[in-house]
């Protein structure tokens, strides 16, 4: 079974994706998730709602999530971009069927209601934050799907244990899907070449790290790819086998990243 | 199976709805088709996208939908209103899951790309149209939800049978499902006390119509009530017994409905 991360950048070649998981699905299972981050931002531009950015003590930075955000969030991940890919898919004749975290409680999280922020060297307390961290995965429905081959395109948000909407960050929920579903390869596509050692530099790709050694790559992560990092590692500890980042962009992106093209941990 | 299609509008009593809908699914399995034309409406306007209305050679006003505007579809129908609804759900204890009818090709429709419309005595072609009619329901995947106790909740839009997104009327794609799954009882919930003899008269609701007899209410119809009567002659075609015309405000809004508080069609 392969799982399938795609960013949600806007130069990602969503039909070199379709290719590829049209030929690969031939021969295993495929689960895509999907990010919406670009499409999100102009929606709330262009509805005059700001994209707030906090800090977390330990310096990651993330989207604040209130309920105006939840709701510009759910327009766009959800709504305009999950059907948008999956009719796409269909376009290539890949029978894939959209769902969220809330559907079904496929993706199931603890809220995180109160958020510790940095504000400069001040550390401050938001409340009626609306997200959480997926814990919970309903591998019956994921399974039920692909036994009657659909493939699957998910999408956050999720569903807290309270039945609330709850925003929550996408690579941590694709390694906590993968253990679930006991999945040994992940394949995460973005608008890069793959980890650089200088972020300046698209020719400086880290072709391969060890995956116990995926600490020592942390001071080469630039902004999000921190998260991708910590993401990594927590699918590396539940047993995902090799993690494949490569080059959204490319023409044959999925097979090019198995190939080795990006950063390859393992 | 029953059949319930709850209305967009912004007075319906959702929780209502819930708690019947998780009692009456003790005994039958239960299908939910919604609307959400309002919040469709309120974001083309923050949006400052006019949603555009256009009125058939026949007389029928429905909206006209080009790209733009099935963009904001999207973000309302599948994205907010749909998972907000299966949240919700969730709250009571529902095991809803969420899907438009381009998943799955669930309503597969055929598209109508230009389009005859009147204005004022003079009838247009309006190219670029995207709207269709749903002919093809997805029984498979339907069932598959249903036999494994999750409540499909669905909207549209549709699948083209070209893999395009179209926008569909919802009364006539419960109609073409209701045929596909044998469903024999349909229930209809909006913002009103059922059909009225006289629109400003709240009073004047006509309890029972002949389930043969539909095209001589047509006079009494108002607006969209025209194409939920069309709807219903369309469900009565594909052999459903039983229509109930509800109100979606009231407390308990499917049980009143199936007690006939409303327009029974039978």
């Amino acid at each position: 079974m392969l799982l399938i991360k795609v960013g949600g950048g806007k130069q990602i070649n969503w039909d070199g994706v379709c290719q590829d998981i049209r030929q690969l699905s031939q021969e295993e299972k495929i689960i895509v998730v999907h990010g919406a981050s670009v499409q999100r931002d102009e929606i709330a531009a262009r509805l005059s709602i700001p994209v707030k950015t906090v800090v977390s003590p330990s310096g990651i930075s993330s989207v604040y999530t209130d309920e105006e955000a939840l709701d510009v969030f759910l327009m766009a991940y959800p709504g305009l971009v999950n059907k948008q890919i999956v009719a796409r898919m269909h376009q290539h004749g890949i029978n894939a069927v959209g769902l969220c975290g809330v559907d079904g409680k496929l993706w199931q999280a603890k809220a995180k209601k109160d958020l510790l922020v940095k504000e400069g060297n001040k550390v401050k307390l938001l409340k009626d934050n609306r997200t959480g961290r997926v814990e919970k995965i309903n591998t019956e429905l994921i399974n039920l799907l692909l036994e009657h081959d659909y493939i699957p395109v998910i999408c956050p948000p999720s569903l807290s244990f309270e039945s609330e909407i709850v925003n929550t960050d996408n690579d941590w929920a694709v390694a906590v899907m993968a253990e679930a579903l006991h999945i040994r390869k992940v394949v995460f596509l973005f608008e890069a070449p793959g980890l650089l050692r200088d972020h300046l530099n698209k020719d400086s790709v880290i072709s391969h790290i060890e995956k116990e050694k995926l600490d020592e790559f942390l001071e080469f992560a630039h902004k999000r790819m921190k998260k991708k990092i910590l993401g990594a590692k927590r699918a590396v500890e539940g047993g995902v086998e090799a993690i494949y980042w490569g080059d959204g962009r490319r023409e044959t992106p999925v097979k090019d990243a198995l190939n080795g093209k990006g950063t390859v941990i393992s």
